[in-house]
């Protein structure tokens, strides 16, 4: 297809055949977000052109319609903006001052998101400045315009420190990393070969727990998170994404979500954005940058979400209803697929994943695999965080998360004299393979830990508890009535009335506030009865096996004392 | 793209950029199914070229490669065999005599599934006879050669019977009911004009309760099967598709899942097979057709399964090896779409979808909206049944799925003087809008239907049993013993020892199986830890809320106790 056809194409051609009603959309750029794009485009009977160098081989063009040409090009974009109802990017090197001027040239034009937004991303300065006066917490920055404003960054953040370029940096390209002052004019001479202001800043060294990143789409005042996840990168290129994120409180994942609901609200423009941020080695997060299109850390909604990113991004700039960002699986998690020197290690890898249950492969269409460069992705989806590490382990074992199964029980007891009878649960589970924690709580040595560990348990994932206490046993109870996640309550046996005080001070709750009782000293019985609770398919299967194995034991004694006689067998037993 | 240039187009041009190794499919038919396929063949980096009379413009053409030409027409058939490895259909109704000369002309292509496997499709006849020859059940039929055999059919099955083209019938064409011996003329006059020996056979009439289907993917020696669903059918066009189905029990799953996995495992070739079966009234399984290829009733596994049956076809074909049929989400509903004589009213459909959380439109990109053509389809997704039926309702009340829903309590007492104690654990599930279900079952009285409940609780989709019982109260522990399910054990209070035998009996179970037990006589608190163990966002939320309001009760009383005084207090109490 060729530039100035594209009129005649939309009108007359049947290969666009789109749904009455909705707009045309430009792309500028057409590689694999794209790609993506087209797919959901597809689905919604929107009609998208992409405008790219490699027009109908680009790895969109393949898919859906491309025009070539180039995304920073005027004349190539006013041909392509002349023909559409909306203009959007999948990439946000654009040619910016054209947009600009086709908001006053073309009034119906509507290009999402803005120019100035688009603008504002492109210089990375602008984009921290306007962060930090919206009130978004980010690292320390300053503008680099001399050598001696080096210095002074330098003396300020302490070294290393990261020098960058404001513009056209992605994929780790235009970062220095300063040592020392002696290093200062090397990592100039190198991001800005002809210096001058306004090509570069400083960022203070941030020394992250983990990098985080959450999407966003906005249509008007309808703004929607989709989960945090966790990113790794590698050389400085995304890695891999694990979503949800495992993150040490459920307050951190409400606040990476407003932190990002909040900047992208402050933008102007419609469509996706993903917000990058570090969380700190002290659990404070701080924003990394914006990109205002669909973007890596997001390719996971394509498998795990109800509606994916390229989607609701299609939706957002061509007027459908936005759709929702909730997971639909337990839990997911992505590996990018780069070129390799010898491509067949590239080929190996997307061959193996169809071994993977759960994965799922997506080629780009590129025209060779080079190395370094991202040819594909791969996403795993599981119903839960324990089967997801399981599924990376067979994909790729050198990338899987390196995240511990979460507990989903919390085992708790009153004193550690209580830990000989209630390591029979942690027993039970570590059999069953069912994560847990074990630790003391005291309602009445230390009434304010109990007080936050129950209201804090279901937050932080935890689906059942254990209770033990003795005598005037009051954990059980009061950790019920803290929160609404199913307590089991083990009466410990007591010296003066046998455990009698427990179990009654345990099971005769008043009406409203249940405890799952089970016999006195029996804490076996419930870490037996938290797997049940549990549940899922593997765990009720293993709890089948468990009863056929006790079934099979008694049926050993039986089958023994019918063959020795019962007075043989009496005699063999150890009594 | 026309004809004739196939072979420089896959050879030079990097549109059809693919993933080395992998082979070049051509799809006979270029409709919906095959759009679908050539979202996952670019997804896999497979080459996938159609062949459908609209070419570029048809709804696969649209997407990926197509060739303008008939699937019926040998000429073109043969143009695009020269050019790939591997050959496949969308649509039955394939030239396949051309597709057998193939097999010995081009002994390096590979036909999936087998062109014998098309041509047995193509006789519907023949395709049942094949069912009977490999012991699948089905409903009694029988060849119609003349006026002589209709007559002797109506009288062996009774009327009405069904008269049906052997050939070249879809979504209810070549279909006519036969009221009685009279009509009998008019009825062969419409299906076949020139009637001759060969074209016509004759189904008893099957009153049955639901219609299921199976799609099954076959690649050699591997066989899966995705989970049964029930589809319903309007004007002999499939309308809705649940999955998985609601059927009475998980026997029924696994024998509709063994039947249509025996079937495709009797046929040849590789591909998926959508498998249609009804199930009457009396829990028989019959089957009744088989498509050699993505079916409607399979769409909803885009958004539902692992791997969608699109992709595990194009694994099946290109000897890549097959995904996981398993479903990702916990329940899925799907709706077609179809022309309306007021496209608005289609349209309409489409942009309300858009509004309801989990749902996804597909658009086909039909050249028109055409009354009564599928022009799309919505497949909506949920966590639960319960949530599934009420994201069906919002989009379509006409056409929801006509089910309870399921109980995931069970509720079950020694006797019905049990009732009045037990009621209570029933109102807070109406309260919390948990389904369950309430009946009398006896450890003594009836100690095997207390066997047969326990053991089917699970498979019927029970997560949490609760057991009342008095006296020597044995059915709590006994249920207990006899499935992998939370038993939640209420002690009913008794005359003589006031509910003290009954706990007893209750909570004190031997180590290995776990009882729930709650205070004597609250079923209350049963049915709470029901809703706590039951669990998901909604019942933990509503159960917070429970708490917040039972805390603000008693905020009430503390405040009356402080303005009014304890002595006028406890005069205002009726004791």
């Amino acid at each position: 297809m060729i530039l100035g056809h594209i009129a005649a194409i939309l009108h007359s051609d049947p290969q666009l055949m789109s749904l009455p009603s909705t707009p045309v959309v430009g792309c500028l750029g057409g590689g694999q977000l794209g790609r993506m794009m087209g797919y959901a485009a597809h689905r919604l009977g929107v009609r998208l052109v992409c405008l790219d160098p490699q027009g109908e081989e680009s790895p969109a063009g393949q898919v859906t319609s491309a025009v070539a040409g180039s995304f920073t090009d005027a004349a190539a974009i006013e041909r392509l903006a002349a023909d559409v109802d909306v203009l959007t990017v999948e990439i946000e090197h654009v040619n910016a001052a054209t947009l600009r001027a086709l908001q006053t040239s073309h009034p119906k034009l509507q290009i999402h998101p803005s120019p100035d937004t688009i603008a504002l991303i492109q210089d990375k300065f602008a984009q921290k400045q306007f962060c930090r006066d919206v009130d978004v917490p980010l690292g320390p920055f300053t503008v680099i315009d001399s050598v001696a404003d080096a210095v002074a960054a330098g003396a300020r953040f302490g070294y290393p420190f990261m020098l960058k370029s404001r513009h056209w940096s992605y994929d780790g390209k235009g970062n220095a990393v300063v040592a020392n002052e002696a290093g200062i004019a090397a990592a100039i001479a190198t991001l800005a070969p002809t210096f001058a202001p306004g090509k570069l800043y400083a960022e203070k060294w941030v020394p992250f727990a983990k990098e985080l990143a959450v999407m966003v789409v906005r249509q008007g005042s309808d703004v929607r998170a989709y989960p945090v996840v966790e990113t790794t990168q590698q050389d400085n290129i995304c890695h891999t994404v694990l979503a949800p994120a495992a993150l040490p409180t459920a307050a951190l994942h409400d606040a990476a979500t407003a932190m990002a609901t909040k900047v992208v609200a402050a933008l102007s423009g419609n469509g996706i954005f993903g917000v990058e941020m570090f969380l700190t080695t002290d659990n404070t997060l701080l924003l990394n940058e914006i990109a205002p299109r669909p973007h890596n850390s997001g390719h996971y909604t394509i498998e795990a979400c109800e509606t994916d990113q390229f989607e609701n991004h299609i939706r957002a700039v061509a007027g459908i209803p936005l759709g929702s960002c909730a997971l639909k699986v337990g839990a997911s998690w992505m590996l990018n697929v780069l070129g390799t020197e010898d491509p067949k290690v590239t080929t190996d890898l997307l061959a193996h994943a169809a071994t993977v249950p759960g994965a799922s492969v997506h080629w780009y269409g590129k025209a060779a695999i080079r190395p370094g460069r991202k040819v594909g992705h791969i996403t795993v989806v599981a119903p839960t965080l324990a089967a997801l590490l399981d599924r990376a382990e067979t994909l790729c074992p050198a990338a899987k998360p390196a995240v511990a199964k979460p507990p989903v029980v919390g085992i708790i007891m009153g004193s550690d004299s209580d830990l000989p009878t209630m390591a029979a649960a942690a027993k039970v589970l570590d059999q069953f393979d069912v994560p847990y924690e074990l630790s003391i709580v005291s309602a009445h040595r230390t009434p304010e830990r109990m007080y936050r560990y129950a209201q804090a348990a279901r937050g932080r994932g935890i689906q059942v508890l254990i209770a033990g206490a003795g005598g005037a046993a009051h954990l059980p109870g009061m950790v019920a009535a803290l929160t609404p996640l199913p307590v089991i309550g083990v009466p410990i046996q007591t010296k003066a009335l046998s455990g009698m005080d427990s179990l009654l001070s345990i099971v005769q709750m008043p009406r409203g506030i249940p405890v799952a009782t089970v016999a006195i000293g029996n804490a076996m019985n419930a870490g037996l009865l938290a797997v049940r609770m549990v549940g899922g398919e593997a765990n009720l299967t293993k709890m089948q096996a468990f009863l056929e194995a006790q079934e099979a034991e008694v049926n050993g004694k039986i089958d023994k004392m019918a063959t020795d006689g019962w007075s043989a067998y009496l005699a063999s037993m150890n009594l």
